[in-house]
């Protein structure tokens, strides 16, 4: 790959092999590119004839969100990427004055959501829960091997890493209490990935095989969960007030292209899937997450940020391309903003875990944080983030970060 | 009410009570109201300055949905309707060239839907589909009474009245038969009545007793369903394929100002809701419906379409309101455009059952056309249509209907 003139940091996940997409600056809200600390702008650079040969129109980079982009097809988003490619390693004009300082514009919800749909392609993930919410039963359902278990979620909820998280009210039964609606006392977390579909507005069936390339990229979610509200109100009809709350997302999509080199082969699907949902090898993805928590108590000590668990997307059973396949294989429409979370990432050891409610096997071992405190769950003033990247010897390419801190219920006595 | 100089039949559900709202036009999307065979153009009437007393503004009634209506306050909807009723009955000036025919330009989806949440409120449907789906368990579960249960539903496949239905495929294991990907073999309809939802982008929760004005108005919707597929997906996570394919809603918004003459007394609920979910009597509607088939063969036969069954509305268990204030219950946001489902309207008589599941049992007492055809579930060709209105000895107002006719799977063998 050429040089850029941009500076990057040394080992920076924000190089050529990135170039995430984004939107920033609350007062002018605009399409850019994160590039090391910088961010191109997008409109400026369409307006100054720069993004001219990728076929995409002018306009649809004047336009406040991606969903412009995402509405291209997979050619016009990989003439894209080439033309920010060479903006940045033109030697003869470089283009300093299309850059943004990405930290401080402010980041903003990227693109509307269309439909989001959120699975649970975990088999340790699905296999906890289970045995946390259905102690007598097989944890696994006869149908978790053989296609993507997902459910419809809230698409006016998802907002932007850093948006405060309010603790959910609801109606709950602590054990031994009584039903009452009160704030949730079990607030959690779940590590996710989320997929960012494109190239839409068709209503066929899109094989597993061919799926991949609908998929323009990925961003970091966390599907916070109230346990409490979730566990009571669940059966027969799936999560509904325990999760539609709040779903965050990270401000920087990156490109599914971005990821190829790290391409690797899933875990065994056993029975193997039917045809259409079938895909080849590498299925998986080597994401990297950590999950970390900072208390109040924390931040005012000045302690680091306790890193509780270590998730990776290579565990994933169902690939994001099967679960794509799954939505459109009875002839639902996909549009271009549609988001497919992965459920929550787990891994079979504890410190893989995504969730609190894994990692305190729901409340029964709560962790204990640098300053002493006790979590079984979140606490009002915590702040949850998600890191997620991908390395190799020679590459590194970041996501970023979703946070979400909790403010208190109004509810609250 | 004064009298109108626009010709209504009489009799019409379609006169000065109803006034619902649509849009017409393939060629040139416009939002209109309603008005005996007619439809009063609303941009037209706007351009002509005769809706400026409402206090919208006209670029709102040249947009081609309805979502910017619906996103004005209900102080404005009132405006709106009152306005409307004076062009229709002004005695110098009769606008009637602001009317087109109702029936031949062609009727549209009348709003973008937003988030759509489809529930489950009639005690009669939730006690049969838990005998039908878990015949050894108690059929109601232990939240059912104490909130609407619902979940997500698609809203990208929400379509209008008319649009042809194609029969999905999915994961589905016959009984005695292998698991394999095939045509449903068990399509299936929902009487509903759904909610549209306005005045929104707020993340507040809003209790049942405030919720009602928060309704802009209802229409008829067929929550069409694939049994076979739905039993096998539908646990732990809810109904999601099965139900994804297509959501029907019928042209017409009637305005909930023009249901209040058939408010009635809901069914008693014990245990009484929460405070929150607690709504004064009347809570119920009193809106009529029937479920009608018509096969092919009886089309070609010149066979009168079948009545197969009389829903009311007045029998379900949670309201509109109800289902509203639940979904804010959490903080979530509501956004103009929001839909919710009643959920499948059922009274405790098989002729008043609103889904052939109920109606057959699951197949097992199939339905005998005019024609000596059965019918356990849809037949490619078959048309299923809900008509709805409401009436008193002095009022009449109708919803219209909301058809689709089964077209076959493209892997039909």
């Amino acid at each position: 790959m050429a040089e850029t003139w941009v500076d990057i940091p040394a080992g920076s996940g924000w190089g050529l092999a990135n170039l995430p997409y984004g939107v920033v600056d609350r007062d002018d809200p605009r399409l850019v590119v994160a590039v090391g600390n910088h961010a191109l702008d997008l409109r400026a650079a369409a307006a100054a004839g720069l993004l001219d040969r990728t076929g995409i129109a002018r306009e649809v980079f004047a336009l406040p969100r991606l969903n412009g982009v995402l509405e291209q097809t997979p050619g016009h988003w990989a003439a894209l990427r080439d033309a920010v490619v060479t903006i940045l390693t033109a030697p003869s004009e470089p283009a300093a004055d299309l850059l943004l300082d990405r930290h401080t514009a402010g980041t903003l919800m990227p693109f509307a959501v269309a439909d989001y749909v959120d699975f649970y392609a975990s088999e340790h993930h699905a296999t906890n829960l289970g045995r946390l919410f259905r102690p007598n039963d097989e944890p696994l359902m006869p149908n978790w091997r053989h296609l993507p278990v997902g459910y419809h979620g809230r698409s006016s909820t998802v907002v932007v890493s850093g948006t405060p998280i309010r603790r959910p009210s609801g109606l709950t039964k602590p054990p031994g209490g009584a039903l009452a609606r009160r704030p949730s006392a079990s607030l959690d977390v779940e590590v996710e990935l989320g997929a960012v579909v494109g190239f839409g507005n068709r209503s066929a069936p899109v094989p597993a095989a061919q799926a991949a390339r609908r998929i323009f990229g990925f961003v970091l979610l966390n599907d916070w969960s109230a346990r409490d509200i979730q566990a009571f109100e669940y059966q027969p009809l799936g999560p509904h007030l325990g999760k539609s709350f709040a779903t965050s997302i990270s401000a920087w999509v990156v490109p599914y292209e971005a990821l190829a080199p790290f391409a690797v082969d899933g875990p065994a699907q056993d029975p193997e899937p039917d045809e259409f949902l079938r895909q080849p090898e590498p299925r998986g993805l080597d994401v990297r997450f950590e999950l970390v928590l900072d208390s109040a108590a924390m931040a005012e000590s000045g302690a680091q940020p306790d890193v509780v668990s270590r998730p990776l997307f290579r565990d994933m059973y169902w690939s994001p391309a099967q679960m794509l396949a799954h939505v459109t294989s009875n002839g639902a429409k996909v549009s271009p903003g549609d988001l497919y979370g992965s459920g929550t990432v787990s891994g079979p050891d504890r410190g893989q875990y995504g969730s609190l409610i894994e990692l305190t096997w729901r409340g029964a071992d709560p962790l204990r944080l640098p300053t002493g405190e006790m979590r079984s769950w979140l606490h009002d003033g915590d702040t949850a983030t998600i890191t997620g990247w991908c390395e190799s010897d020679t590459n590194r390419v970041d996501f970023g970060e979703v946070t979400g801190t909790i403010v208190p219920s109004p509810d609250a006595a």
